[in-house]
């Protein structure tokens, strides 16, 4: 079957932004990341800078106890609030035509369409630290906490929300460590496995 | 990088053996599976019904706990023989030329090859039931019984043998879900990746 919508999850410094890029050019469709953040910002009013903090960078541990607490005592929580926009900001996207989105959850909140190649991108702590450090070498300290937690972050929040293992291979169509196959490749494979001509 | 060695390991009803086998079709290089379970079983002395036994179907969790036992007090047991005699086996056709080897644990004794790429396979249940009463229509009980167990056995016995976690994608360099990509593309996937020209 042709899948017309690529999702992308990744560990950190694994390549995931740059190769669904690719991906998105060779097959000529959409690309999305950060853009369903801004949009899902946009409609719920919460404010673009909130949404950078919670969405992106998710929920730490105490944020994760506190925003279950949030949700248990009032029935609402900001968190859940953005989750709820995200997943409807996707639905229609991925409702527009062909597409390759990268994180935010969308492996998950697209799971029911067989259509959707699920992928994830791996790589092993060296490569990782690597190309990390290329990208944000003038980084100030808070950055730099941030990034050294962030599959902390990216774990706790998809967990919570989906119920489901993060990175775990049975989740997946297919999951690629770009370490040891290469960005380049990655992007071949991936390009393969939707069965689009391009 | 060139990958010389193809590893492909795989949930029981995936279809590892017959991608493996078109794998090594398209890449003009050898096939191993069952020839090295003989191959050991001969050089061994341990016998090919022995090896059979042991080696194919692994340890249950009672011979886990038995044979784990038996190394602690007596220092040998007839399945580290067998992987001691597997290992030796397999590196020796590894160095012998370009191959895919088809499960055992080849990915882990291969594991600081630089030019193994190592394949795990995996499907939905649905998917391998399918598969697995097409090639076994005609198995009595004890064969239905076996196949039943057969992924927690080969489970226990790479675990036990390899201290890795069976099936968890960090310790692969590409995990395909067979029964969402189907056969033939994870065939166009593994060669891809493979890096060799065909």
């Amino acid at each position: 079957m042709i899948k017309n919508i690529i999702t992308i999850s990744r560990e950190f410094g694994s390549g995931g932004r740059s190769v669904g890029q690719k991906v998105a050019e060779r097959l000529q469709i959409e690309y999305y990341d950060k853009d369903i953040i801004r949009q899902a910002a946009e409609e719920s009013g919460l404010g673009e800078k909130y949404v950078e903090e919670y969405g992106e960078f998710s929920p730490s541990a105490d944020r994760f106890a506190y925003n279950f607490v949030d949700l248990i005592e009032e029935g609402t929580s900001p968190l859940i609030k953005l989750w709820q926009v995200r997943k409807k900001v996707i639905r229609e996207l991925a409702d527009k035509g062909p597409c390759v989105i990268v994180g935010v959850g969308a492996d998950y909140i697209l799971k029911d369409r067989p259509d959707c190649l699920k992928v994830f991108l791996f790589a092993d702590e060296e490569t990782k630290k690597k190309r990390i450090s290329e990208l944000f070498e003038d980084a100030d300290l808070k950055v730099r906490n941030r990034i050294h937690n962030m599959d902390i972050r990216r774990k706790i929040n998809y967990e919570f929300f989906t119920g489901q293992e993060w990175g775990k291979a049975q989740n997946y169509d297919l999951a690629i460590n770009s370490g040891t196959i290469g960005y380049d490749r990655c992007v071949d494979i991936i390009v393969d496995a939707a069965g689009r001509s391009e």
